[in-house]
């Protein structure tokens, strides 16, 4: 049940050999004119940051990748050599970035590693990659855009190329037609196109508007979202967004997770802070009355918007924000009550991906996410709690038959946790949110209830999400659907359009009648004076799930004829059959026309 | 349709003498060892602020009110003298407070004036006050509290002492009753008794965290508000709660505003402020396409959470916060188009208010606030605008036969607005929320439509609310039902009581027949060992609408016996008819039980 780890898996290798080879084609096709940076490898592929002193464009990519043919057709061998801070200082001395990557490892006293290309490249690298350069048998160079170094834009701009490589011909070209259907989805061009969000210079990077089409969608979700957590015995509170920094060192959030928050904001003689963590405002209420083991499991909740200063370089459409509204809750409980409350939260889980048509194995799997006894720095101390704890979380995966793995030193610092692992378009894994088990905080916090026999006790704490943010979830679920949205979710449900002039009357007509029939249902009449096929295509484009055309035809035996944005047609139907259809499918949250 | 100005009524130069005579009273007391700082006066009472040098009891007042009274009998003439700044200087020598006050009059080139009382009592004062002593008939001193001078924790504490005065003993007596009923309805204490909110110090003050029963009832209003929104054309969207400090300058809200605003957070090199207004972002949103007239009316809306920095002294349970959540929006019109928006917007706030039980007259009223044209410095200089748009607020007023008064010099700098004044119970008048007309802000963003000729224009902005702060909304509920909210908003809806434990299992079943007949109800059942009375009582203490309590009968003929938390009973009811009964007052969102 363990998975193999990316960085010693043979793709890994593979994209490193390769990012390798594209270093020296460059070198090679541009000699002292580029200074080579840093790699970067991860499920998509390779990237290789580098400072240029001439603007690469795309039509010098075949160029290069006709170099990095010939390395490859030479089947160099790939060689690793241990060497000291001197010998590597003086190997690098004219590349600043390597230096200070050369310094930082030395700093931390680890070894340093060069890789050797055959005898004809060498870099500061610690593997690992595969055995020589044939071994890659397909590749490609994807894209050029700009990086800062670190991802700082304080930093130098440099220039980064992506490129990907494979061990067959067939794995490469199944790759670029799932990355054309990747750029079809991509929530930021369907997010345009649809008019959900945008973003604004003036109120800054990473902090989304949502126009009244995506506030609806957001709407919808987070208020499925609490009636659904609060028919499972959920109690939703609602906490400020701010707090006195005092909070926060109380926490141990502060100066501790000080890089991930925004600055401090000096007002009289405080200090506020915009919010990272909705955990010690929960405990703060927990703790404004005496509890008893009778309130307990106690399951606070709530829609929480917090704020963590992403680099600018790091910003990405939704899914990488400098605010979210995360799906939080924290579940006090004895330890006694653990096991049943992980199962009830993965439960919830399941039921609400199974609701947003998201499929177990396919779309998201879980990874148990282990401490280690040893690294005491790492992991607070207290190895019998540990030892409950991630039996608890396995036993739970085990007896439900999850689709899961297990990550050795994932942990939190609190307790081991149950990662939502989340796979995008491209099949690209990724922590969507989680389930953690924590024995830490109750202590720092003091939390106490009076137990059966009137002893004060000590509880644990489960911190979860049920969907994680809702800014990534909609970004996530523009492109799983493309923005075919169900129709529970989606901003324009009915478009209906009159043929004619003659119609019109009773295309408003039809309108009352369905907002009556179906209350909050989210309809237009498209009166406007294009062609019906323009106006088809226009419905079409925004994705709405039900056109309701109406002719001559049509009125005369008072019916509508209706047409699916899949294309289907199903003419002449009652409109009370219409209104039943569609408000099934609202009120079901199917993911049906 | 003017109202008298509160500063220029009886009743202000009754406190503002009584004020004096409480002063002069204490002075001769504690002859000495008074330092006198400042009065307050407001449609309350009077209160008075001072130095002592000791910490005055409760029990000392009936000698400051015996000493007040020979003062009154003395009938002593209240007269008003212009002084000097230096005659005045030598007057106050050795009172640091006055001294103060004296210099920020002389700063801004005003008449420094004094009043006598007789001869033996003399302050600083801008008056103005009834004629002598003996027209105060009726006076009492309420209570004592601390308080810093100029509401800052920076500065000395003070000692406050309130107290109220009337022309007749009947006044005084019908205003200590109101006042007895005004503290059992208290919001704050209130809140505390039905655990709807809590502080915490750590968090900070003036920040509720809602607990899960006071989230309930925001979570009502604000799903309320937001569907009666959208029902009426209202595109609700979702903005972030923070953004660039260039956006606040762009708007002119810094540094004009900034008093008001949290302190910058200053990070990588941006500083980022915590909105004050909900308006600059809209405008941003407006901005992010191109407009037609089709359009408009845009009106664009958001439960905003907004902060404003109040100064610690101010801050007052949840009427005083220093975050709050504003249900906003911003109508974007065509200046034809502003009489039926403000039309619109009347109808809006009176049915809402309606649906919460407040009546016109009697909880609120409208005040049309005028600018100035020859003051150029506080409103923004366009005539033909300022003409036009009071017309259209007035003439909105009065063809709907609103329930209004006029009032001059208190506009906005960017146009005139209509003030909703909610009255508390004591029959205080505040300003709840504001529809203001706004034709500068529109000129500042440069704003515009395509209008039907295809040129580009400019339009007008409607700024408004529909119920005002939420937070502060709740409040006010709080202390108007003396926490018995109507059905719909209670945060537990019914109570199910088993007299015996013979009944348990009937009181179990009935309770999941009433969660699958009304999705959403709020209901529990209370299977303590406490006694029937004792359950009873605690149910009506949290004022629970409806108490279903279940004996032998009710088992065996299949009903349910019901106490309505008015004291009303009604036994052997079927299950249905309950259902039904309750379901309607939900669905409804009746005032009755």
């Amino acid at each position: 049940m363990k998975k193999e780890k990316f960085e010693e898996s043979q793709h890994y290798k593979l994209f490193h050999t390769a990012e390798h080879v594209f270093a020296q084609a460059i070198s090679e096709l541009y000699p002292g004119n580029i200074q080579l940076a840093v790699a970067h490898l991860d499920e998509d592929g390779f990237s290789n940051d580098a400072k240029w002193s001439h603007a690469i464009t795309i039509e010098e990519l075949p160029k290069i990748e006709k170099k990095m043919q010939e390395i490859i057709k030479k089947d160099l061998p790939i060689r690793k050599e241990v060497v000291s801070y001197e010998q590597a200082k003086e190997l690098f001395k004219n590349n600043s970035f390597k230096l200070e990557w050369l310094e930082e490892i030395a700093a931390a006293d680890k070894e340093i590693s060069l890789y050797w290309t055959g005898d004809e490249y060498v870099d500061l690298c610690k593997g690992p990659h595969v055995a020589s350069t044939g071994k890659i048998k397909a590749f490609k160079l994807l894209s050029i855009a700009g990086a800062y170094w670190r991802a700082d834009e304080k930093n130098d701009m440099l220039t980064r190329v992506y490129g990907i490589a494979f061990e067959s011909q067939q794995e490469l070209e199944d790759y670029l037609q799932r990355l054309e259907e990747a750029k079809l989805r991509d929530h930021r061009k369907i997010g345009k196109d649809l008019d959900l969000f945008v973003f604004s210079e003036t109120v800054g990077k990473g902090l989304p508007l949502w126009t009244p089409r995506g506030a609806t969608i957001r709407r919808e979700i987070e208020r499925y979202i609490v009636d659904e957590e609060i028919r499972r015995g959920y109690l939703h509170v609602n906490t400020p967004d701010i707090a006195r920094i005092q909070l926060y060192e109380k926490s141990g959030h502060y100066p501790y997770y000080k890089e991930s928050m925004y600055a401090p904001i000096q007002d009289e003689d405080e200090q506020f802070m915009l919010r990272p963590m909705t955990c010690p405002h929960h405990f703060e209420l927990y703790l404004s009355k005496q509890r008893s083991y009778r309130e307990l499991p106690m399951r606070i909740a709530e829609l929480a918007q917090l704020y963590r200063y992403e680099k600018s370089g790091e910003l990405s459409g939704l899914l990488r924000v400098r605010t979210f509204c995360l799906a939080d809750a924290h579940i006090v409980a004895k330890p006694d009550q653990a096991k049943a409350m992980i199962a009830e939260v993965l439960d919830l889980i399941e039921d609400i991906a199974q609701t947003l048509g998201l499929k177990t194995g396919e779309n998201y799997l879980f990874r148990l996410s282990l401490g280690d006894r040893n690294d005491t720095k790492k992991y607070f101390k207290d190895d019998a709690s540990w030892e409950f704890a991630e039996n608890v979380l396995r036993e739970v995966l085990i007896e439900r038959k999850a689709n899961y793995y297990e990550a050795e030193n994932e942990a939190a610092f609190y307790g081991p946790k149950i990662d939502v692992q989340m796979k995008n378009v491209l099949g690209k894994e990724d922590t969507a949110f989680t389930v953690q088990y924590d024995f830490v905080m109750p202590k720092r916090f003091k939390m106490a209830y009076i137990a059966e026999d009137g002893q004060e006790k000590e509880p644990i704490v489960i911190h979860r999400s049920s969907i994680g943010a809702i800014e990534r979830s909609i970004g996530f679920l523009i492109e799983h659907y493309a923005g075919s949205f169900p129709v529970w979710l989606h901003p324009e449900q009915v478009v209906i359009i009159p043929i004619g002039e003659e119609q019109k009357e009773y295309a408003r007509e039809i309108a009352e009648k369905m907002k009556a029939a179906i209350p909050g249902i989210r309809l237009s009449v498209d009166e406007d004076n294009n062609t019906l096929g323009k106006r088809i295509r226009n419905a079409q484009q925004q994705k709405v799930p039900y056109m309701l055309i109406l002719g001559k035809n049509e009125v005369a035996n008072n019916t509508v004829s209706m047409r699916l944005r899949n294309g289907e047609n199903s003419n002449d139907q009652t409109l009370e059959h219409v209104i039943e259809r569609i408000s099934e499918k609202i009120r079901e949250k199917s993911l049906e026309l």
